[in-house]
């Protein structure tokens, strides 16, 4: 396998089922992690990183973590790989745009992912689809302990793991949900929903992480502390919050259907039709009309494209995805005729 | 037959064919005419106008100007039907919103219409698809003739004929096309044409004639002057000037299809897309994406849609067509619905 076979398709987190998957797209957790005889990767210079890289990448390969490993060393990577692997949530765009050796592993189903030599030495990714933070969590801590028979981490009794950035001492952990919130964004209300996220020290994120825009009507809602809590009470948190998110998101769908239903419809099936017939489109027009078309499906106003298309749509038709399909570069107004082209073609238009 | 009869089809003009009518939608002559031994119509009080009316529509209807005539007494008229009248250019929006007897005589095919009580006691026009100047105004002529016959008409030996506003004086003709010019717009040339055809008296209106806008990229083209010039001057020059814009129009479209097909390809099944999916849809929108579905259809962009459709599609999407086939009164958003979903219904959306 490797990852030109990967990209017809999507993994596990985009299949579109699991708890609560009309709103809740995928829970995620990720626990950064560092050797304790290594300074942290800010701090190391090339030959430290060098062999940090490799003797994480035995340790990764012979603990068999996932059934069937993909090993990526990235420090030769091309732009188009990188960008594809970010798209697929499976590296961040840190990792992709730093320098040195660095690396990711991922199994087949893409449910489980390692980098190394991001800020920290190792970043345990677990990703599935729809609300299961538990089975989320039960597989990070899996991949965890299996590394961590081998390893030795920089760990304080008092603070626990330490990391490279003070923000993650602790536990090293971030969960969160990525949540598609299509109504409260179109009825204004989303405002709302940030502010009383934050005052319960949750973070509001969009799809690709700190520092991006809520593109698609997306938003990964994380914590903010891992110092001085439980990794449990922290899933508790983010368990507690996200039902009450998507109870909202969900009242207003009703309320819509109930209230405007004829607009709704008008704005879900014109979504349809741009997909359906445009020749070029751009990457945050593709967003946002999928987001009104995956409201749609998910409302029962469109009952013929299956879910699943449209989740994959939200990543097959990234730059890097595009490319991957294409065989090689495109430049921008190629990528928008491309982007138009696949479009119709997933959806029959 | 009766008005409801026609709502569900449009007449001659719009059947898009004819010479040019991939641009050219119609050929139309319009002549004002006055009975000698009546006021003006501004002039003429109630009863005036009755005898007027009376008179004129026995002499109409004896005159057999076409095989099945339609006669519409407007003074009773509900506002429904005027507005029906107006949108399938059989009377004038003037006509339509003034009061007293008055009325309205046309053939099953549409061709010719007379108005009586309009602002000239006669108005005689002949409207036909596609360029076809000289049969337009063979038409007109012949009813003109055929009326005349009985009628004494206020004619003077050095002016022409006496109309009651002094720019129809002389000929009391108007001639007119009206072109479908999308690429001319699309590309922002439309002022050039303005300013070329204003130097040479000619005037530029919109669908419905004065005072309206160009909606659709619809523009009629006519002469300004009815004095001092012969019939076939007039004739001539709206002979003359119309096929120079038809030719900028074409070569502009050539020109969009060489330099930037797939942006032109974009935005003509866009609209595609959009009317066959949106629920709700204003006038002015339906227009405005009919108007690049037509352009779409006469580059050869999209082949599945008869131009006969189309062009149904801008008279038949009107309020009161739309009311007419729906049987009874429509409020805004209610006609925003019909529209929609018989525009759907009409291209198999």
């Amino acid at each position: 396998m490797n990852i030109d076979d990967l990209a017809q398709q999507a993994g596990e987190w985009l299949r579109g089922e699991g708890p609560e998957s009309d709103i809740v797209i995928s829970s995620r957790v990720r626990l950064a992690r560092n050797l304790q005889d290594f300074p942290f990767v800010p701090r190391a210079d090339e030959e430290a990183r060098g062999e940090i890289c490799d003797l994480l990448r035995r340790h990764i390969l012979r603990s068999e973590f996932a059934q069937e490993i993909l090993y990526v060393d990235l420090t030769d990577t091309a732009e188009i790989d990188t960008r594809f692997l970010v798209e697929r949530h499976l590296i961040s765009r840190e990792l992709a745009s730093s320098e040195g050796p660095r690396a990711v592993a991922f199994g087949a189903n893409e449910v489980v992912s390692i980098m190394t030599n991001e800020e920290d030495h190792l970043r345990i990714q677990s990703l599935r689809s729809g609300l299961s933070l538990s089975e989320t969590w039960a597989e990070a801590r899996r991949v965890d302990e299996l590394l961590e028979e081998k390893l030795t981490h920089a760990f304080h009794p008092q603070f626990g793991y330490l990391t490279a950035c003070p923000t993650n001492v602790g536990t090293g952990m971030r969960v969160s949900v990525m949540l598609h919130l299509p109504a409260l964004v179109y009825t204004k209300q989303i405002e709302k929903v940030f502010n009383a996220v934050s005052k319960i020290n949750l973070t509001v994120r969009g799809l690709y992480g700190e520092g991006t825009q809520a593109s698609g009507d997306f938003y990964q809602i994380s914590n903010q502390v891992t110092l001085g809590v439980s990794e449990e009470t922290i899933l508790e948190t983010v368990s507690r919050v996200a039902p009450r998110i998507i109870r909202y998101e969900r009242d207003i769908r009703e309320h819509l259907m109930r209230e405007s239903r004829t607009s709704l419809e008008d704005r879900v099936w014109r979504a349809f039709g741009v997909l359906t017939n445009a020749r070029v489109i751009t990457s945050e027009e593709t967003m946002e009309q999928l987001s009104m078309l995956r409201l749609g499906v998910n409302t029962g106003l469109i009952d013929s494209v299956p879910i699943r298309t449209v989740n994959e749509l939200f990543i097959l038709t990234q730059p890097g995805h595009l490319q991957k399909v294409a065989g090689g570069h495109l430049d921008g107004p190629a990528r928008d005729e491309a982007r138009a082209s696949y479009v119709r073609e997933r959806l029959g238009g």
